[in-house]
């Protein structure tokens, strides 16, 4: 941490930072230059905080020069953190897909949704239980009840699934049906207790970013979930909130480029709630893909206009279909291989 | 509701929308014009949503006339909401403050920090016992045990309590200490869990707005509340985030003036969380005023170098007691009136 | 254009907006719903503006339906615009690349960059005589001898090119020059002088996006550069501004898949600038071309630790290699072709 | 400036980086931390810039520790800067206040607009005769007769005139129309060609801030003004662009507060194109007095259904008169003087 002082502040003032900063158990360096002094702290700095010099007399700011995280950075762990979901690897060379509805309506929509997903070759399924919706008058999710659809539907063709956990007192109930991947979301990125309630548990974790979380809040949630235990954390970015309006959100792919020389953890990208159109969905999983993600999040519906939620951004599985077969040839370019289940016929054949 | 039709949408196109509106209950206008069709569903648009619409062939789009909050809308309820917090009334004609430190520490802080924000005036005291913090390595707060110190540190000068809400297995703990107010803070403002159980409790809630919220976002999460039957619900501009770096959030002002308009709930400002330096803290709490806020929300710590949290942006008793002076002044230029304990010498006195 | 009236509007203020909108020509369509009277203009609504009817008594507010471009929607001019320079075509099925440094600093310098550029394929070649720097007093550029020297070092290898104007007075010296294509920076987008200005020359247009520029406000400054009557417009987003400070922008794909749709217009990525960094500009790059992009504008210096201006961001010629032979595949995947020039020794061998 | 080598960085890495220091006539001093070695220059690091260390091999990042603007830096120039046109000073004790319609239209419409300006008080008065619109389509300014006209109008009173110039050709025009305040307009903060000329004048310039301008930013486009030659600056404050939509932009009063502070120059509000609205204009003239600002640019219309341009946000003259009070009463609670010009009966009577 460097301590940058006022251009009047004087030895006393120095002092009481310097001070301080022993206090902590490192050492000082002062640097005296023409406009300002400059006070380094040497040694473990993450146990330093500005707010620890910034409201002493004579400091002007101080700045960290390590960055706050440190299980999660690759800094110092320099493998790639492979995590395998029931066979399938997310954060290796292979580029995965998983699929599924918005939210879990009905056992039939469910099987339509897993098949059309299964033929596609995706080898995971999502379905969202629990949906956090703007309004108390929409519809909530099916609950404890689509859990149960969803992990039915899902079984018909060995899919793992993926779904989201918004409330800490639900988390037995996930662990009862054995969901393979708890997915944390968007609203709930630095909800604290939820973090360290999925950092104890050996699932692993999507974790959405935050509407305006900045790269580093992203990783400290993450830090939370390691920091309890739990390592199989998968970052997922899912667009930002910015100044346009034109469409939803800006999916971030320099953030999917940064994520993956930061930290060692896997990066995938959800175009489905970044655009909110499904016509936008192929262009920005390309751009997902080709920027260097590990995994695509994609809303599929066996009918979209159907839909109780999020109508407008499902692809329906034919058009899942043809996007999986344009993913095969691009992550193909990028030197990578779209991992794709072969369909029961195939298997079959065999 | 209005759904703009693509330009070459044919009759079945306009047919299926009418029939999709007619299921809801709404009756259907059609308005042809040079370039659109335009079909308007008549009736209570809050059953309806774009999502129902835009998937169908040959939609545009489709927009929301009326606003999507009602509970908490003026336009449904003319007069203004005054919450009454032991004889405070926030929301009428006296600006009120609440004053107290960042964290709970120790219960000589506490009882220091009382003293300081009751000697200059303020009607309220605030402290934190759970806090959110961006580092699972930094202090998390003092609990349960922070809950008793700041009761029994406010009760010495009969000042009724605000503190923060994190975690809904909470809540019993909050009721057992009758927190005089629950504070919702900006990373929980859509943690719908969390909204819908202090929605079920009859204790005043201050909804702090979402780091990038918007206005209709912020008054929907107070509806969740107001939908469980907790009506006293105040919310709390705390500064937004945007581009600009020399500073930590940008206290928005604006929103306090439509927020008066658009709803009929107490409107309240936190000057010390929007800047993060103490020398801020007078100019933002003079500007939240004059823009028509109802009630601040200030930090204030006996010692702020000493401070466990968020050193730098609170105020020393003396700063507070003389920006407390200022806002007196400001209230009466602005045709209202500082709510101001008198001091124990005073009532002495009388 | 929809005016809604507010819910306790009388017959004469109705009967106010109706005139209005007669006034300017269009026809009135009333429709009253069950909280709500709505207005429909009927005709050419581009003659209206919600500023015409917002400050009318009885008026909640007015919204056009139309989008407020024409000349460069896609909704009246169906077919794709194909800029072609100097037999380089820009918007058809090929994708093609611009390379150059940042600044132009000596012959030299830019004869070894139009080497590299060449080398690598490259069929267009970039540099800035004019530069927009945020302090006055950083390097300003070379001015009209800068010009000269991007001119001498693309003859060298057949190259058209493409550098930025910033003042109005300069057009003739970039006539002169026979300047292929005219660059308007982002921070000139809204310069509505210069934009009528190049609006009324015959020469290719690169528009970047405004910093924060929405994708409407970029269409409506490229309307004014058509309005002039040149059409050869080529939009370039070059990433936008938001709160993440971790990269000095965002770069936004989602508007080229947008802009794909709402204009007929080429659709180029400036990777170089979105990200900052060197090491970013492949991802970036791939993510564009995967997006749909057009072209990319890249910047390489033959040797980016001495260049002048944005040292950081370019790419050697080596890389620049490297990354041409990637895009080479991408384009492929993508069912587009990377145009690339063929070296002078393989021009030889036929 | 701090150089943060790369934890693994060699000695002759580190000796590269100083050389390049040196080179730049500043000395060097070098700290090894236990993760990282930093490495400072010492003298006048406004010649150095990150660039120049970035791209070497072995560095991580380099930051500035002094802020890049001087001649507008109050850390060189304690005493504020009083700005006087024509006898009325911006940046003292007085609260200035300037008023006028958005667009100078008709000489009677201007007429009008001194008379109600004039009568409410103010001591200067606004109107655009080149006004940057979006789209081309709209009216665009009545050029170099709106300036007379608008001339006509003020001296029926003796206001001095501020006005907005957006081409460096017009310069001239604006010379001999003698303009008292020339009005940099936020779409041209950073056209820097524009500063320029005007740097080179000896007339009072208004910089507005540019709708996503940084404060830093912002210094700097005053710094091109001054390093011309011209420190007669005034910077604006006219609402940034957020994600919020409900209003067209967030006046942001902390960045008053910050630049009282940055700098010496006068800090001025604009509360009219801030909200857009003209029921917002009088909470936001509020709040940027509290917040310390020390003129207010305000819209005055005599008939704001009428006007050609932003007819929504200009307040009639009755609303202006009856805000001039409030300011009145607020700038007094704030320990200052809002200074208002006597009207003609008053002046007659004495």
């Amino acid at each position: 941490m460097i301590i940058v002082m006022e251009p009047d502040a004087g030895d006393a003032e120095i002092a009481a930072v310097e001070a301080r900063i022993r206090a902590a158990g490192l050492d000082v360096h002062i640097s005296r230059g023409t406009e300002r002094t400059l006070i380094g702290a040497i040694g473990d700095e993450r146990k330093l905080d500005p707010e620890m010099f910034d409201p002493l007399p004579g400091v002007e700011r101080s700045m960290h020069i390590l960055k706050p995280y440190k299980l999660v950075a690759r800094e110092w762990h320099r493998a790639s953190t492979i995590v395998n979901v029931d066979g399938a690897a997310i954060g290796g060379n292979a580029v995965q897909v998983i699929a599924g509805p918005c939210s879990v309506e009905t056992q039939p929509q469910m099987n339509a949704a897993a098949d059309g997903v299964a033929a596609a070759g995706a080898r995971l399924m999502r379905g969202g239980a629990f949906k956090p919706r703007t309004s108390p008058y929409a519809f909530q999710g099916k609950g404890v009840e689509g859990l149960t659809m969803l992990r039915n539907a899902a079984a018909r063709h060995g899919l793992p699934i993926v779904t989201e956990l918004m409330d800490v007192r639900m988390l037995d109930a996930f662990l009862e049906q054995r969901v393979d991947v708890i997915q944390i979301g968007t609203r709930n990125m630095q909800n604290f207790d939820l973090l360290k309630e999925v950092g104890r548990v050996d699932v692993p974790v999507i974790l959405k970013r935050g509407m305006s979380a900045t790269i580093s809040e992203w990783l400290m949630a993450a830090e939370y979930i390691a920091a309890g235990g739990n390592h199989k954390i998968i970052l997922c970015e899912r667009g930002i909130r910015t100044f346009e309006t034109a469409y939803r959100n800006v999916l971030d792919v320099t953030a999917v480029a940064v994520l993956k020389r930061e930290t060692h953890l896997p990066v995938i990208v959800d175009p489905s709630h970044a655009g909110g159109k499904a016509w936008m969905v192929p262009a920005l999983s390309c751009a997902g893909v080709a920027a260097g993600a590990d995994a695509l999040l994609i809303e599929v519906h066996p009918c979209p206009p159907e839909a109780w939620c999020d109508a407008d951004q499902a692809l329906t599985p034919a058009e899942f279909g043809a996007l999986m077969d344009k993913l095969d040839a691009l992550s193909c370019a990028m030197g990578r291989t779209l991992e794709r289940r072969r369909s029961e016929a195939t298997i079959e054949a065999i």
